[in-house]
């Protein structure tokens, strides 16, 4: 899946990236770049909503891990297990998501998830405004072969 | 502050809230019940997107913070510095949020902030879909008097 490919699959399959205005900066199976404007996410205080912060962060890693899986032909779900954010300083400007997936055991989750059918991962994610880290994301997920629904 | 005033506040200052079609259940100084439909927040499974859930939890842990802070007559700022977010079951229809401050101790925390002019809490929010816990969202807020802008 490319970059625009990626963009618009998250806009068509997600409402919610679609009204947070999420566009892809760059992304492949190892590193994916979310970007979000500050106006469709602003809170009360004039900075961004916490909760777009860390929903731009979640989608990037979902979309790293989601790149990672269709290159490696997996067919199944994705879905988030537990998230955990850390909002270090206001965001008065465009935000950026970096997910990446190098320094991650890549190796022994894709045995796990080839030998079970279901394996986790947690990624790391830092969100960036006026080059500096805004917040940081961890997110744990399950990939699940041939599964139902599921968040 | 009333429920419908509320609704009103969340949508006029926070545009994502209005995307994902949040309407206030019930709301005062004690408990907040924040309720969204599926169709804005779904995700590509046609289930509601963790980032919908994570964000309807913070709105409801923010609001019973903030309707508590009004009638105590706290002029300032109130911020969500960290949360931690786990997705327990799937959610096919509408979620509600539920965020309560009973059994906090909010003596302590209004003592700390009238001392030192910022002072944090953590609450615990539950939101539910078809009568069962689906997400489970631990968010620690501060208070700061007569602050700038923060997240």
């Amino acid at each position: 899946m490319t970059q625009s490919a990626l963009a618009a699959y998250l806009h068509s399959h997600m409402p919610l990236s679609r009204a947070m205005a999420v566009s892809v900066v760059s992304a492949n199976a190892m590193e994916v770049v979310l970007e979000a404007p500050l106006a469709p996410n602003l809170n009360m205080h004039g900075t961004m909503f916490g909760g777009s912060i860390a929903n731009l962060a979640l989608l990037a890693a979902w979309s790293v891990m989601h790149l990672r899986l269709e290159a490696d032909q997996f067919a199944g779900q994705l879905v988030v297990g537990r998230s955990e954010t850390d909002y270090l300083r206001p965001v008065s400007g465009p935000a950026r998501a970096l997910a990446r997936l190098d320094g991650l055991d890549w190796d022994g989750f894709s045995r796990q998830l080839n030998r079970h059918g279901k394996a986790r991962l947690t990624v790391t994610v830092e969100v960036l405004s006026d080059d500096q880290i805004a917040a940081r994301l961890v997110g744990t997920f399950a990939a699940i072969a041939g599964s139902e629904a599921q968040i």
